[in-house]
């Protein structure tokens, strides 16, 4: 069955690029998403897959009851976009202003897209539930993952598996990681009270942003002096907004940052030394500092033994893939939730390809990835779903293959 | 005479408070100003004074022309407002969202607007020309007066006399600053150019987010290392802005600001500092800076004899205010321009007063004036129209007007 | 055998505090090592050990040879001081000032002398040969060990052995690291060329120490913003010296730092980044910076085999310790250089003894140890040896013993 | 008279030189001075001079006796040096390692011997008394002055005068300051304890250098937001020392500095600011800060009255000379304390000349005179004596001269 459905979804792939470059145009912010689950919602309703939406929110979820019994596989797949100004130069381009897809939830989204539309089609072979996530709200906390189980997305859920397009590994590679896979981290907002005035007499004035940029200098030592360097932190500031005009101290400066970390000690330490950093430098100046913190995303730990039976499917069964154990990585993920109730695996496929002008970081303004990551991200879904569902095994699988 | 326009502007203080209210509530931006100038037309309209509407922009020049012969004195307000938020708790707040009085120029062209009417009805009497100059765009460069000035507002003026309400100093005072008055300055832009990207890869990234906050500490170092102590000198960063979102390290980074001083030379050599010191700090970071000035003001240099005289008239008619001559002051004005082409002075009326919650410093969000300072403002004006048409003098005044 | 040997260093416990004490009381800075090498050199000689002194410069190695064939076995002890004031009030504080023993190495040269004095008196049971190799400047790059190993101290030798006190650890563990164990590093050097003259005519001046100040600030941003989180790096200042005289600004000032890094990649990213830094903070001030760097000390990379037979035989014959596997350090070590060419194990021995004021960490002016440490790197020592040459095995140790 | 004591002076010329560089050759630290008070009782011993040594410490002062009843005039010259290290290459350098007559205070010494010399020759015709104060120990707070003054020096004094080589100024220039002349100023120590360790650790410490080098580019906001810019206020930090050791986390760093200043007020608001800046920026780190200060100088006030006649007097009789009135100065001088008893005035003798080298500011360590300055500082004193006791006037001084 496996070849007869990788077959199908490679006949699919202008669809799943329509798909994707659609959800691409029309991009909709975290806890904002209204047309992008409509359109999933539209998908599911034409293939005859049960669905409910408004999971947790914004959340969509399908369920696709196979034709005989067995365990229930959920797969994952994101669909917020990002504050951030499109700025590639493709027909495809973000059509809202200050918003798009630059982390590739699209690309998620139209994959999974796909994998529903496959399995739709062999629904009575399949020995078991497959439960299609599609999330809202991945990347701002607290995130749509809470909201969702929280809601009953998980009940009944066997395995879960999750993937996400990765701008920098080369396209041809997938990557797997098992155990701690990926950080978790808190955002904080800093605001400065300083007290206005003309910029010409600073002296009657407290300036809050001359001592907000001083604070996010001092920021830096966090990581420089007071974290262990044996273990991988991260403190970065994403925004500084102060004043609106040239000639006038504003009575207020704002940052907002984001910590990473692989344990949780290091999330308290970090959060004590901006706290205290945050205060002393006002106070330097005869300011006052408000800390708000946004606890975030817990560290995603990936099931061992799900992620290294599914690497070895992908190898067996991806031969024109490079199949790879990556390093845990910095960034964090809502889907490590999903990992704290059911085994399962998240796993990364490479998208970097400077043929297609896929070279820029994730978030970065001209991110773009090499859509057949599309592809692989479906095929790996679908290797997951026979293995738990219809006996497919990683040895003498092209054999057991011939013989169905 | 001076008598009976003291006596008739003191009548018109209800409504000089109605304009100035209405201004308060409906402030416009520089270069942006539509509804300001036509009210003011409309203004000189109804008193029957010849007028041109959209001098060098925006700008209203009325002209009063006397019933004899003799001097012509131009009398300037200016009066468009800032991107400030009007954070005070008052009736007559202002109505738009981000702009504010803050300055005080809506008290400028009320009292202008009540001098206006008072000599309006006493023209046949008056011996010259009296030209009422409505400024728009003080407060951004270039400013209102240069191209009010190439539009030919001073044609045929011969003095020129502005004021500024003063919150610095108390409802009571009237300051006079004899030569250098005003500081000179230049704003500038920079914008140093990183490259964006996730906020938990930083090593990925170059964050300008972090060096422009270094760059704002670093350019505290012009004025505490660089310049003479001696003499005056500012720079000041009125804005901040980079970022959008918690967790991406943004592409670019922002600030603009502005410099003061009273000589040429010290304008150049901040330029430079601020041009070296934005280079290398981004140079140190692997970014690159873009740094735009836009020259601004000269210094204010009044008048000599006519800011003694001016003075010398205000002690002797005005008995209730105390007269002071005051020290030069940091901020620019672009009444500085006509002072190059006319002689004259500017003057500064005290505006604090606790009593109506009057404290805050110009360009606060809750700054407000005593707005018996119109009156003050303009029972100066009309000794200066006077002084030049009418004869009146300092000394023996009052014998003098009693015997008219 | 080792019982006897064990037995005997036991006794020896006196010795070891005392020839420790008198170390500590007279400490030498790496490379102008004088009497501490002469005082190892009288001991080697009352035991009738053949020996070489001046080796690589001040080292000093003692060859003791078997009564029997077999391998050739080198311990090694550091014994230079560090330019720390010793802040300790104990009877045995160093009675140099400016210089003290606060990094342990008169432990290592105490415990080894021990370890001599009982293998001397086994000298004809013993099947090969044994080594002391007492190094000179480890502290200081390029150190004593290359300069050893270019002298010949390896010569013949099969396997080669050292150890370090530990502060970190309590006293009564002994910690092992497979593998990469201590992080590479190099020195470098930044004087700031500015201009001195009167500080309270700073502008006539280009002030060194604020901009060097400003380096030392920007230069937390190399591991803050440029390194990856998940590898470990440090940089760290030691040492700013600037000005001489509270009025006067000086014309120059000078850091020196150190830093620290697993993988060579980053070693040449750090410096990069340092060049870069100062060159362009020194820029910015209207000064120049020269940079110097000495490259220090390779990763030091343990024997996996060594060190995991090492850790099984401490385990089976040192049941009153604690044994453990370590995480690597960022400290360096010139031992690395050794094992570039002989197999063998660096191990780290708890010091750290509340009850005996042992609470501060390495390099601190109060640093001491619980001297119980050297009888631990002794027997570790003395294991070390008998297996390669006497059979002393992991498992039936102590049946083996008996029959003997 | 005045023409004769020109010329002896002129002829004194080789002498001045002469004792100028032996002082210049054995420069002597504030408070610290014995060979010069020695060599300066030597003269006055020889000239037969009636003296006092060790006045308030290590001052010398001479009185001589004029042969007519008069006022007592004071003339005053400092002889301490510098902790700088001499760097000209001439044969008159320091020989002292790391002191050196960086201000000119040899300059001084020699040109008032003299005038001891030249004035001693006319005694007889003196009409009143003129006292020769030789103060030690002007650089350091508290300085001398205050301690000469509690000892008498200015007992029955009617006048006092005191000169400085001024090597901003052009040889052939002599500046004068009526009323406020010179900035008051405090000096100030800080230290920050952290908590040493090993450089490659330093989670495991608080490093107090990196905190200290924040402090110091806190410290540049006091001046550049936090005093008024029409005043003229200084904080210039001299001195920064911490650590000893590359690889060492010191565990404390100091730095010392200094503030001008012309009133009372800004002293203590920088005061203020210095404490509050260093608490804070200590505490944002886990480390503590001691702060000390030494209140220094007071401004210098010249008496106006004093100050003009003797410009006047050197207008007329040194012709050769341009005669300046100065602006005020940042630079501060323990004179002013003589002038809180006494009136009389304190003037700048220009010495900047780079036919001779000297063209480096004050307390560079290439700081040289032209020395004829020495010339003109003995003729000015000569002026101020002769006003004051044999009728030397201004106008028609040449014909008073001739009549003589």
């Amino acid at each position: 069955m496996k070849k007869t459905l990788f077959e199908q979804l490679e006949e699919l792939y202008p669809e799943m690029v329509k798909a994707r470059r659609h959800l691409h145009m029309y991009p909709e912010l975290s806890f904002e998403e209204q047309f992008t689950p409509e359109y999933v919602r539209q998908h599911l309703e034409v293939l005859g897959i049960e669905y409910r939406t408004h999971v947790g929110g914004n959340g969509v979820v399908g369920t696709l009851h196979g034709g005989k019994p067995g365990p229930t596989v959920a797969l994952r797949a994101d669909f917020d976009a990002l504050p951030i100004q499109d700025e590639k130069d493709v027909p495809y381009k973000s059509t809202i202003d200050g918003v798009s897809h630059a982390c590739g939830h699209d690309v998620h989204t139209a994959a999974l897209m796909a994998v529903e539309t496959v399995l739709a089609g062999v629904k009575g072979e399949l020995a078991g539930t497959v439960v299609f996530i599609h999330q809202f709200a991945e990347e701002l906390p607290p995130g749509g993952a809470q909201l969702m189980i929280a809601d009953g997305c998980l009940e009944g859920v066997d395995y879960i598996y999750g993937a996400h397009v990765w701008a920098e590994d080369d396209y041809g590679t997938i990557g797997f990681v098992p155990g701690h896979a990926m950080a978790g981290g808190d955002n904080f907002e800093i605001t400065i009270q300083g007290k206005g005035g003309h910029g010409a007499i600073p002296h009657t004035t407290v300036d809050p942003l001359v001592t907000m940029s001083q604070l996010v200098v001092n920021l830096q030592q966090i990581v420089s002096r007071k974290m262990d360097p044996n273990a991988a932190n991260v403190v970065t500031i994403g925004k500084f907004h102060s004043g609106e005009a040239t000639n006038v101290i504003p009575d207020t400066a704002t940052i907002s940052g984001t910590t990473r970390t692989f344990d949780a000690d290091s999330k308290d330490v970090m959060e004590q030394w901006i706290r205290l950093m945050s205060e002393s430098t006002a106070a330097q100046n005869g300011a006052t500092a408000k800390v708000d913190f946004t606890y975030g995303c817990v560290p995603l730990i990936n099931s061992e033994a799900e992620t290294k039976r599914l690497k070895a499917l992908a190898e067996t069964h991806l031969t024109n893939m490079q199949v790879e154990e990556k390093t845990p990585m910095m960034t964090s993920e809502d889907f490590a939730y999903y990992l704290e109730h059911v085994p399962g695996s998240f796993f990364f496929v490479g998208a970097r390809n400077p043929e297609v002008n896929a070279v820029y970081p994730h978030h970065h303004p001209k991110f773009d990835v090499d859509e057949r990551s599309m592809m692989e991200i479906g095929k790996v879904f679908i290797l997951a779903v026979l293995n738990h569902m219809n006996g497919l095994e990683v040895a003498d699988c092209e054999a057991a293959e011939t013989s169905k």
